[in-house]
């Protein structure tokens, strides 16, 4: 175990760096803050280049720590260096970014949730952790979509990321093929001239497509799709958060 | 019209105390940040004391600005010390709190949110949106639940606090009281042995209680729930986040 206490430590700096999309792309891994997360990428397999931690936290965790995985003790103020947290538990883990790209062709079954331009990372974090609680295969994160593995995403997926696969792509690519594969692909409107959510019986084999926060679906996404669903408000509010459209939208649709 | 252009002036700083539970306790008055609120407000009768904008703001929103409530000229700098977005829309107003308590044993129809130790802002405002689209009548803060008129949860809420109840009250009684005149109260919890929540009839009259981020429920608060339910998870997620679960499960019971 090598013992890190200096905040200008070259690996402390290419962790930093792991804070923004260009340096986790450069690097191809990603920063896990906190037990939890570490925990299940553990569980998972989750492909672990390094675990660091405070001694308070590595000697609380010591006896499940991966063998063959490299182990750093920093200190607290290296912690608040790696976290966006005001204050970090003081365990973190470094890992691989996904590269299996899937492709749709090859998709032919499970419920898949399409992001169309989401933009907020909480959001996006959210809607992962909900897919992954309502059973659904994976997650398509389409151009314009916020990156899934900034801190604060990754904060909000609670480690779903690992049981569920994530994969950007083509969102009117992904609708053509699985129409072509007699797959249903609903799209959500704001647009009560769309069809009820509610009316439509839960299935097994679908995809659900939820649009930008502001602007909703890609008018040639929108077109695109089987059919257009829209969620009923019965209040004065005008729209609902899209994580919780998407949630409603994921448990009334998929069956059960 | 006043013009504000000094940081230090006395209004300015007297708003500003408004950030604070204490401070709006103090003068009875929240902040509401930008247009879309402000319009919420002057719709609503939302008891306006005054209004600042920057020129720029208060040109463009001119002939919507109701007569008799003090208008204040701010710049822009004065915009970001009353905002804690770091890009303020520049058009502000201060409102009355709601002074009017209800009480559960004068309440006889209509959906009930109950918040049972909520702490995150955000997670308080997104609830008390959905609630306003689903039709809810109203939402009654539990002690122990995050105060709704902080600056984030004021964001989140999306103005849907002017077209519902809000009160603060003592859960266990507005619990009693509902089953005493036989409405039904429905807790939420993680555990798979309470009732499906898919399997409860929707309905126009009962109240949902949504527990602690962590902990959940009071237990003397679950024990005197009608029933309690779970929502069925069918992946590996341990849980949701709880203003998703919220409106997962305010859509599923209430009647449409």
């Amino acid at each position: 175990m090598e013992n890190i206490t200096s905040n200008q430590n070259g690996r402390v700096k290419a962790w930093q760096k792991l804070q923004t999309k260009k340096g986790r792309q450069a690097n191809q891994t990603y920063l896990l803050d906190g037990w939890h997360l570490v925990q299940e990428a553990i569980h998972h397999d989750g492909h672990l280049h390094a675990i660091m931690g405070t001694s308070a936290q590595l000697a609380e965790h010591q006896e499940e720590l991966p063998l063959g995985v490299p182990v750093f003790e920093i200190t607290t103020d290296i912690a608040k260096k790696l976290s966006d947290l005001v204050t970090p538990q003081g365990i973190f883990a470094e890992v691989s970014l996904p590269t299996a790209k899937r492709e749709p062709q090859y998709v032919h079954q499970g419920a898949w949730l399409f992001l169309d331009g989401i933009q907020d990372p909480g959001n996006v974090g959210t809607m992962v952790r909900t897919a992954d609680a309502a059973g659904f295969a994976g997650v398509v994160f389409g151009e314009g979509s916020v990156d899934p593995y900034s801190p604060k995403a990754v904060r909000a997926m609670q480690g779903s990321q690992f049981h569920l696969t994530i994969t950007d792509g083509d969102l009117l690519k992904w609708t053509n093929t699985f129409r072509d594969n007699e797959i249903n692909v609903y799209g959500t409107q704001l647009d009560p001239t769309a069809a009820d959510l509610f009316s439509v019986q839960p299935q097994a084999t679908f995809a659900l497509v939820m649009g930008n926060e502001g602007q909703g679906m890609r008018p040639e996404l929108a077109a695109a799709t089987s059919q257009n669903l829209f969620i009923p408000l019965s209040g004065e509010a005008e729209s609902l958060n899209v994580a919780v459209a998407a949630g409603i939208a994921m448990f009334a649709l998929k069956q059960r």
